[in-house]
């Protein structure tokens, strides 16, 4: 019932009705499940539905995480309220695999366990911005780090990544937008939607950059272990001696361990900064849910060997999306990374909500409209080519060749 | 490190340093860890401690609830992103429990399921409010409740209540509090800290109030299944034609189910309400984690005859507090309610802080300063006497008859 409706059938008419926040009203509903909408209404005409939609793995999870997670779920262990930044036994094992990953020396007391990598981001967020202050994103962007800042009523500036730069930003770039009320800048390497791995020295210049202007460096790294570059550290900016006081990085165990249901993600930052996220969190749901907490500080080093199995998948399905798009004419492979590509679609000046849309129902292609990542974006699909298997994605070839609208 | 001690290394003194949120900053550490950390002080002279701080069952979950969570964790049903309202086979669940404990008429599209009810009350909270917006809570407050608003930038306006009349706010005083600004009136019954417990006709008179005055009623019945009233609803307010418009209840499935580690709550509120708060879960952490919800919902039916004897068990918990401290000269049981007792100290001019931390660490007894749960409450201790089994509760009066300062 919508709060307009009932108010005529009130008997007094100077009574007010309950009203939405607007800045939670103004912002669009969900985006993935219309989406996902799409593509149940496709009827299987062309053959199984090609799903690169949402970022999900397209390969279950190891059955020794099924059991961990059944072992830990069903221990009285479990059971009771944890520890707001995590348990000890995960900031450990996490503190030690970050060590590993980005050759640097991080301790338990760098890390804060949240729900997943939205609720990372949000607490990030909020630890160093409010309602008025301004926070920088790229354009195309993640779409809930702007529907989060958004409902904060936290203002945005854009900074552009173009197609010609790979869709990264330059430093000049950010430089232009930071200004007075700028408390962040929010990057996502590898990028969603784009896909675009951002160098470790672009990334060091950013982060000098943020850290002489006072701005904090939130680096969202949810798809850092499908990176094709084995055992290179994804960036040194946890070797910086000053690091803690400008810089974050976020992760998600949802995507590296199949197990997004189970609502796990990680905050790598200074001591100061896991107390200040610590509140947030307290307010937010007090801690992450601990079954899962126990069970993936037993897989992180369980199951290194099978997350680089998947890497290696990961990448041969990167080259079957690249040597299937050589072979559709008038499609382009813009930009192609560690989960997601950017593809630029053949309808000029068709909407990518449209063209998305009757690629799902008429193709069975799931994508993600690139309009939905920011403005100017409306000849880009994001395919999040990492949840379909090569097969799938050989497939993909003759339903993009054969597809009109 | 502090931003303030790396900012006096640095070579260039023109240099800023990023700063954190001083929304978050000004808001006190969670004060349950402190709590916790008075009663690891306590050397065991006086006997095993008694914890009545965190409201926790102090009894273990059902068998079969262990069985179910460990069934769906191990379950690739549980792996994937769920729907972001909650899975449906938990909101139909939750939807025909609360017609069965309102006599009402409510529809799984009337459930969001959420990460616990702290998430629920800032899921609430933010689709109706923003930075600037007033709240009114009571007081004393859900501490939770105010860093909440306070960290959000909401003003908080409070509706006082007296002991002398039973920790209960009367319409009045809620009336003379609602300006301009005002969006939504937070109230807590069964309360938390007092225990008091709001009458079905008290809850209608401040319900009326609110709609006619355009301000949202969110209601936190976390403690519901705990009422000395064995299958009386708890108040009549989801038969009011018009409740979808201004009325939102606010549940947890930590407590009944003894399961708070798994992290489950839920909002009970019209549909174009719930559509507002799905665009806040999504921002705050997508869905709430999937195992726990396909087993609650198994077990909301399986175990509710355990639940009866667990509301029966904790009913004697309350006559055995209610015996300790008839016992006890000079302290007072000034309120005892579903699961907490509002318990006035003997000493008088000493504040609730340091009487909380010295019967802690002297006399083996944890529980929670009044001061943290509002101003002019340092006359108060809040016992969770449920935490305690009638044993324990029995060796309270001994321990606080012998307690000195």
């Amino acid at each position: 019932m919508l709060a307009r409706e009932s108010e005529m059938r009130l008997p007094n008419p100077m009574s007010s009705v309950p009203a939405f926040n607007p800045l939670i009203e103004q912002i669009s509903p969900p985006p993935v499940p219309s989406v996902q909408a799409w593509a149940r209404a496709y009827d299987g005409a062309k053959g199984p539905l090609i799903d690169l939609s949402q970022a999900v793995p397209g390969y279950p999870p190891h059955p020794k995480m099924l059991h961990l997670l059944g072992e830990a779920a069903s221990s009285r262990a479990s059971i009771g309220y944890g520890p707001i930044e995590g348990d000890g036994i995960l900031r450990e094992a996490y503190a030690t695999h970050v060590s590993e990953v980005y050759g640097a020396s991080l301790a338990s007391g760098h890390v804060h366990i949240t729900s997943g990598c939205n609720q990372a981001f949000i607490c990030a967020i909020m630890a160093v911005a409010g309602a008025g202050d301004t926070v920088l994103m790229t354009n195309p962007y993640y779409f809930n780090h702007q529907t989060t800042l958004a409902m904060l009523g936290i203002a945005t500036k854009l900074v552009e990544c173009r197609a010609e730069n790979g869709f990264l930003p330059t430093a000049a770039d950010i430089e232009a937008q930071i200004g007075s009320g700028v408390k962040a800048l929010a990057l996502v390497s590898p990028n969603n939607p784009t896909g675009a791995v951002y160098p470790p020295a672009l990334l060091a210049e950013i982060a000098e950059l943020c850290r002489s202007r006072g701005v904090w460096l939130i680096l969202d790294e949810t798809y850092r272990d499908f990176l094709a570059t084995e055992g290179a550290p994804p960036h040194a900016l946890f070797s910086r001696p000053d690091w803690e006081s400008s810089i974050v990085s976020l992760y998600s165990f949802s995507k590296s361990f199949c197990i997004p249901g189970h609502r796990l993600g990680a905050i790598t930052a200074g001591p100061a900064f896991i107390a200040q996220v610590a509140k947030v969190m307290d307010n937010l749901q007090i801690c992450a849910p601990r079954a899962g907490q126990a069970a993936v500080a037993t897989a992180l080093p369980l199951l290194a060997d099978w997350r680089e199995e998947n890497r290696q998948e990961i990448l041969r399905r990167a080259k079957a999306l690249s040597d299937v798009m050589h072979s559709v004419s008038d499609w382009k492979l813009d930009a192609l990374g560690a989960y997601f590509a950017f593809v630029r679609h053949p309808f000029e000046g068709v909407g990518s909500a449209e063209v998305a849309e009757a690629l799902a129902k008429k193709a069975g292609v799931s994508c993600i409209p690139g309009s939905y990542f920011g403005s100017g974006q409306e000849q880009y699909l994001r395919f999040a080519f990492a949840n379909a298997d090569v097969d799938g994605l050989t497939m993909l070839g003759q339903r993009l060749s054969s597809f009109t609208l």
